[in-house]
């Protein structure tokens, strides 16, 4: 026998993974206001969370999740076809789908889960004669990627936003039943997906569109109903609609949208929604409360487009590497790991936490600082960070 | 162009389902004290849940999701490696980690992203020269499955139960790295896995035993710490244990625990870790709250063993089809999947809430009742359900 440890080969593989730079470090952080933390004593502003709207620690959904575990408990108890489906997830259901504009909404406990499950019962069902096919944009969300890996379909992964080239993968294979699957607003970019052509070329070609708008719900369109929204774009023009509730909304977990007959059918077939316990209940009745918020928040995102275009309009008079993003994710481009991770570092010893982007969750060569803003952010914040940023930046090129 | 339409091919099989008598439905309740609900007005004693010691609304619990909501707000605003790790999951992992006697815990947001967080790191990764071999119990449940299928390992699954089964599946792989997962209790038999065993295979085979405890957690073993503690089994004879917190903890979520260098692991390469948002803080405040309580409730597992040894008892006497488990999960085994199915209806009419679990949840043939039950019963729920069950079964005779 010459058995490796499997253990021993996952710690080889940490310690390569530091050595080249790339180690990831879990610290625990302590939020003392909207948009600031504290670690180890030492206080930052935020500008690296997902909380679009400085919902997360609204008032309104801390009464909302309190009422809740006072009416509910808190865990669900079961799966939600056993015992865990309760009122409270079936009346958010309800709103999620009124606000997007669609039949029906089915909620999944991450987003991670709701991809994969929008996979496994599109694509990873034995019932079909021959594999689909699943086009995806290079820079998808790793659940997007990693759910149509675990199926049989065919992947092909097209370059950013290059709806010519997904046009071409499709032509190519004419008999395939499709998914063309595009996140709403790129995570680690923050453009907008070229939305219209895709759809357009999904119905020419038959294929069905599948948008995972995370980053866009809240922030994009009408009464913040996303990137689809925003593009006028309606269930007809994008059947799949995947939505996150733990960034603009504050709270947690993730649905999909679309007609009845799709939502009924991942009840059928999508493992990660048939194999899990149902989230707890009260978290179910804060979202309910943020969706309100949420459409309700146009003052929110009115001041978040002023904040954007002041971090913007400073960025480029300071000549930093701006990416061409119009949402609250602004990244600058910085190309090292390592000159990424020491910018963050300078931007620390400044008070700012901002996030350093590395591979592999980014292509090599295309670490960048990945800078969030929040409506929670004072103009004051962004000027401040404007100030520390070009510091920050020459410090990383002695 | 001939293309067939994905959303099209779902609905025809959600149809096939059901005219197979296996369409599922979803179903909101409500529930209205331990151990009971309401389904459309309608009130039930729950034999289905998998709250074992009865502390999902448990008034501590309560209290520390709201205390909890109050400190932190709702969510998390971001993935664990950039905003999302609060104080309070740093406190759960420890608190983990100590009950379950290892050295670190990491917390994840389901047991089904804890599962495909395990084999992403250590089958997943590109570095190794060649694949590695999972082994797995048959009736593992599906996300350990789902899991292995998602990496380039070799999936075996042996026997359920069949020690020597797994040891020839090893034996003919000299050469490769291995995992052998099972589940510690198994979540539709109940029957608890032949654990030291499987733990003195691994060691004489250099494999990596990996533990799914997701129904043995809480409800077996000294202090509750599950169902390696009830084997005497530590971290050395059993490196990954994995479990949920929705279960017997009776909130939400899963963790991983084991060595240091496991946890440093995860956080490297588990991208269902890395690549999602962090549960809400007030949820893991809550969480400590119920850990505290688990380990504390000699008294909930001594009268859940009370009410497993009259359930038993009474139905053997009315000569019901148990199965060997001596675990809250106590199925009856009918067989057929519509039989099942009237049989959890008829039960509806008479008050009780039993799942009825048909393929392909289970095999072929094997469809059946799953009872569970939990210290919240009283005596006489357990005694109006045994009054029940042989006419409800009758029923299904006809």
């Amino acid at each position: 026998m010459n058995r490796p440890d499997l253990l021993d080969q996952l710690a080889r593989a940490a310690q390569e993974r530091a050595q080249r730079g790339l180690h990831r470090r879990l610290r625990a952080v302590e939020h003392t206001a909207a948009g600031c933390c504290s670690i180890d004593g030492r206080d930052f502003v935020v500008f690296c969370s997902n909380d679009y709207l400085g919902l997360a620690a609204h008032p309104d959904l801390v009464t909302a999740l309190q009422r809740g575990a006072a009416e509910y408990g808190v865990g669900s108890t079961g799966a939600h076809l056993i015992s865990g489906h309760h009122r409270a997830h079936a009346a958010l259901e309800q709103a999620l789908a009124a606000w997007t504009g669609r039949e029906r909404a089915l909620l999944f406990s991450t987003g991670i889960m709701a991809n994969l499950g929008v996979m496994q019962a599109l694509l990873g069902r034995t019932d079909t004669r021959q594999p689909g096919l699943c086009l995806q944009d290079k820079l998808n969300h790793a659940s997007l990627i990693d759910g149509a890996r675990a199926t049989a379909a065919t992947l092909r992964r097209y370059p950013h936003a290059d709806v010519d080239a997904a046009a071409r993968q499709l032509a190519a294979q004419p008999d395939a039943a499709a998914l063309l699957a595009t996140d709403g607003v790129f995570s680690m970019d923050g453009d907008i997906a070229p939305l219209t052509e895709l759809a357009a070329l999904c119905r020419h070609e038959g294929a069905t569109l599948m948008v995972d708008d995370a980053h866009g719900l809240g922030v994009l369109g009408p009464q913040g109903a996303g990137s689809l929204a925003n593009a006028g774009l309606s269930q007809d023009d994008a059947p799949i609609l995947m939505g996150t509730l733990g960034k603009a909304l504050g709270t947690g977990g993730a649905f999909v949208a679309g007609s009845a007959a799709l939502i009924d059918g991942l009840v059928q077939f999508a493992r990660s929604f048939v194999y899990t316990t149902a989230p707890p209940p009260a978290l179910a009745a804060a979202t309910l409360e943020a969706v309100r918020l949420a459409r309700a928040a146009d003052d929110r995102r009115e001041r978040l487009r002023h904040l954007i275009a002041r971090f913007r309009t400073g960025a480029a008079q300071l000549d930093l590497p701006l990416m061409p993003s119009t949402t609250p994710i602004q990244p600058l481009l910085l190309g090292d790991a390592e000159r990424a991770s020491d910018a963050a570092t300078a931007l620390e010893t400044a008070g700012f936490l901002v996030g350093a982007i590395r591979p592999p969750t980014v292509p090599q060569g295309q670490a960048r600082l990945r800078i969030t803003l929040s409506a929670a952010h004072r103009d004051e914040d962004v000027d401040r960070l404007l100030d520390a940023l070009p510091h920050a930046l020459s410090a990383t090129n002695l």
